[in-house]
C-alpha cells in the first residue's frame, strides 16, 4: 500500500514538468549515442516526419564541404547511423533535420563553443582521452569569481580552479593564467578544454604539481561570457572591440592583483606560469614580455604570433615589444613553450617561424622550445598542449 | 595596410574553428528571439527543407496537448512566429523541425533541466523579473566544491553561492542551504532557478542580507550532475535511488559539516535557514525536524509532504517524525513558510493540508505561515518563492 502510494506520488511529481517531462517520455527509450566496445557509434533519432536525417561531426568524412554522413530511417521513424570504429578523443556532433542543426534530444550533455551548441562524447582508451574524463580521484574546485578592473572600468569574470587539499589546508600554491581563443571566453577551456577533469586526473597520478588554474575573459569589451553579464542575452561572437589592441594585456595587472589578493598564490616567478590558444597564445607572449620577470612558464598554443604590433602605437603592452622580449630572454625563464599542427593555417604557421628566427636572432641561444605536431588549429590540440605543458610547470 | 593585415588576420582564426563557423554563418543574420517594444517575441529559423516547424514554449496556448504554435513560412525558407505581449517572465521554448525537439540554432542560452535542454529569455519590467537578469551590481562568486560524504560513502558535488564582500572581508556569513526537486541536481538552482542573479540583486537592493548560500544534490546515488560524475555521460532522469527514504537527509550532517568547516559561516541558530522545491521541500522539512533546534528559517515551496514517513522504518532521519515536528515547534523558529501554487496537484495540496493540520493539532498556536498563491508546480512560482522567502531571512 505504502509503495503503491510512493509509486504514485513519483508519477504526480514527474507529470508536475508538464512542458519537460513530455520531451522525455518521447526519447526515454531512445540511446543515443550508443557506443559499442569496438569504438563505433550508433546515433538514434526518432523523427518519423522528417524527410532527411544527418548527424555532422569532426569524426566523419566531408560530405558537401562539412563532416557528416546521412542516416537511415526504418519502418517506425527511428533513424540511425553507425560511424567506423572511432580513435579516443573526446568528440563533438549535431544532428540535422531536414537541413536544421540540432541537439540530439536522447542526450543532455551539450557544451557552448562560441555561438554553436553541440552535444559531445569521449571515446576513452588513450593517455589523454582518459584524462578528459570525471574519474573517481579527488576533485578541485570550480569557481566564477568577479573582479574590478580599473583599466577597463568594469567588473569582469573569470573561472578559477582551485585544486583538491586548497579548501582543506593553508599552503601557498603556484598559479597558471589560461587564456582562450578568439570567440571564446571564460567558460572555453572548462567546456571544451576539459581543464578541470585534466587537472583533477594528472594531480592524482602524481603527474602535475596542485595549482591554481585562472581562466580570464580576453573581451575586455565584455563583462563576462555572453548571457552572464548585464550586457543581456545578446548571441556570442567572433568580433569584440579591443581584444587583440593591448588593452586586454594591459589590464591583466588587474587580473593579477585580484588572484594575489584573494588566492593563496605563492608569490616567485618560479611559481607563475601562463599559456593561451590562438590568441590567447598572442596574448600570453605579450604579457609575460610586457610584465618583466614575473613568469617562468610560458606555453604558447598555436598561438596568433603573425599580428603586426607597429599598428597599435597606443598601446602601452606593446611598446618596445622587441627590447621587452630580450630582456624577458636575459632575464631567463624555465620554459618557453611553442607547440603548433603542422596543417594549421599558413599564416599562423608563418607567425610562429617568424617569432622563433627573431628569437634566434638575439643570440641569446636556443632558449625556448618549438615543435610541430599532428593536426590543425583545434582543441584535440589544445588539450593535448595543455596536458603536455601543465606536467612541466613548477617542478 | 595594418588594417586590412588585421581583418586578414581575423578571418583566418574565424575560419579555424572549421565546424562551429559554419553553424554561426548559417544563422549570422538571423535574430531570434526578438523582443519586441510590446513584450510580443518574434522566433526565426531558416529551414527551407523543413515541412513543418513549431515553437514550444510555456508561453503559448496548448495545441494537441502541448503548448506551442506553428511558424509561417516565407518564400525564402525562413520561419517566423511573433506571439502576442507576453507578461514579465523568465520563458523556456524549443523549435521543433518536422517533430523534432531542437534549440534555436540563433540563441546560444540553454539551460538544461534534467534531461531536457532548451532555449530561454526574460522579459524584464516587473519587480520579479528584473531580479533575474544580471544587473550592473557587485556579484557574488559561484563555486563547484566537492565533499566527502562518509554517510553515503561518496565524494559528492554542490554550488556554494558566497556574497559580494565575501571574499574581500573575514566576516562570518549567515547560511541558507536551498534544495532541488526531482530529477533536480546541484545545478538546477543556478539554471532556472536563478539564485545567483537573484541573490545578487537583492542584496544590492539592500532586500537581502549578505548569505552563503549552499544548493546540493539530493540524489544520494549521483556524486554529481550527470557527466560531472564519474559515473560518465548517463542521461539525467527522473528516477534516482534513495532519493526520499531518509538518506539523503542523514547525510546532511555532511554537507553541514563541510560547510561549516571550509567557510566563514556564523554558526547560531537565527543565522541558518534551509528551503526546497517540490522533493526537497520535503527534504527540508525533515531535515529541519531531524537536526533538533539548528534552522531558525525553514521554507517549503510546493512540498511533497504527502509522503508516509512509516514506510521506511530503517530511516533514522525519519524515526519519531512527529515528536521531533512538536520539538521543533517548541524550540521555536523565526519563520516556518510553506507556499504553493492553487494549480499544484491535488496530492500535495492535500498533503500541505494535512500537514498544516497536524502542526495545528499540536496546540503551539499557529506558529508557521502558509499561503496559497497562483499557478502550479512551476518554476514560475519557485523563483518568485525564493524572491520572497529570502528577504525575511536572518533580519
Amino acid at each position: 500500500m505504502m509503495k503503491l502510494f510512493f509509486v504514485t506520488t513519483l508519477l504526480a511529481l514527474m507529470v508536475t514538468f508538464t512542458y519537460a517531462q513530455e520531451s522525455i517520455f518521447d526519447t526515454t527509450e531512445i540511446v543515443s549515442p550508443e557506443i559499442h566496445e569496438d569504438g563505433s557509434v550508433t546515433f538514434r533519432l526518432y523523427a518519423p516526419e522528417a524527410n532527411t536525417v544527418q548527424v555532422s561531426g569532426d569524426f566523419l568524412a566531408s560530405q558537401d564541404g562539412r563532416p557528416m554522413a546521412t542516416m537511415q530511417k526504418d519502418d517506425k521513424g527511428l533513424w540511425s547511423y553507425t560511424t567506423d570504429a572511432l580513435s579516443p578523443e573526446l568528440y563533438s556532433y549535431n544532428l540535422m533535420v531536414d537541413g536544421v542543426k540540432t541537439i540530439d534530444p536522447s542526450h543532455a550533455h551539450t557544451i557552448r563553443d562560441v555561438a554553436n551548441v553541440f552535444n559531445y562524447f569521449i571515446i576513452g582508451g588513450d593517455d589523454y582521452t582518459e584524462l578528459y574524463k570525471v574519474q573517481q580521484v579527488p576533485h578541485g574546485a570550480v569557481s566564477y569569481v568577479w573582479y574590478t578592473s580599473p583599466v577597463v572600468e568594469k567588473d569582469r569574470r573569470m573561472a578559477v580552479y582551485t585544486p583538491p587539499g586548497y579548501n582543506n589546508d593553508d599552503k601557498d600554491y603556484p598559479v597558471f593564467y589560461l587564456l582562450h581563443g578568439m570567440g571564446g571566453d571564460e567558460e572555453a577551456w572548462l567546456g571544451l578544454g576539459r581543464t578541470a577533469q585534466i587537472m583533477d586526473n594528472l594531480i592524482a597520478q602524481g603527474k602535475a604539481e596542485p595549482m591554481i588554474v585562472v581562466m580570464t575573459n580576453g573581451n575586455v569589451a565584455q563583462e563576462a561570457a555572453a548571457g552572464m553579464g548585464s550586457e543581456g542575452m545578446v548571441q556570442p561572437t567572433f568580433e569584440h572591440p579591443n581584444t587583440m589592441d593591448g588593452l586586454f594585456e594591459e589590464s591583466f595587472a588587474d587580473v593579477m592583483t585580484y588572484v594575489e589578493s584573494h588566492y593563496r598564490v605563492k608569490d616567485e616567478k618560479s611559481n607563475h606560469a601562463i599559456a593561451g590558444l590562438s590568441m590567447g597564445g598572442f596574448h600570453a607572449a605579450n604579457i609575460s614580455r610586457h610584465y618583466a620577470d614575473r613568469f617562468d612558464y610560458i606555453g604558447l598554443f598555436s598561438p596568433a604570433l603573425h599580428i603586426d604590433l607597429s599598428g597599435f602605437p597606443e598601446a602601452v603592452a606593446y611598446q618596445d615589444a622587441d627590447a621587452k622580449l630580450r630582456q624577458q630572454m636575459q632575464d631567463g625563464y624555465e620554459l618557453y613553450w611553442i607547440a603548433i599542427g603542422e596543417k594549421d593555417f599558413d599564416v599562423l604557421l608563418q607567425g610562429v617561424d617568424d617569432y622563433t628566427a627573431k628569437m634566434d636572432g638575439m643570440g641569446m641561444g636556443r632558449s625556448y622550445e618549438s615543435k610541430k605536431t599532428e593536426g590543425g588549429h583545434t582543441w584535440v590540440n589544445w588539450r593535448r598542449y595543455l596536458v603536455d605543458f601543465t606536467q612541466r610547470l613548477f617542478r
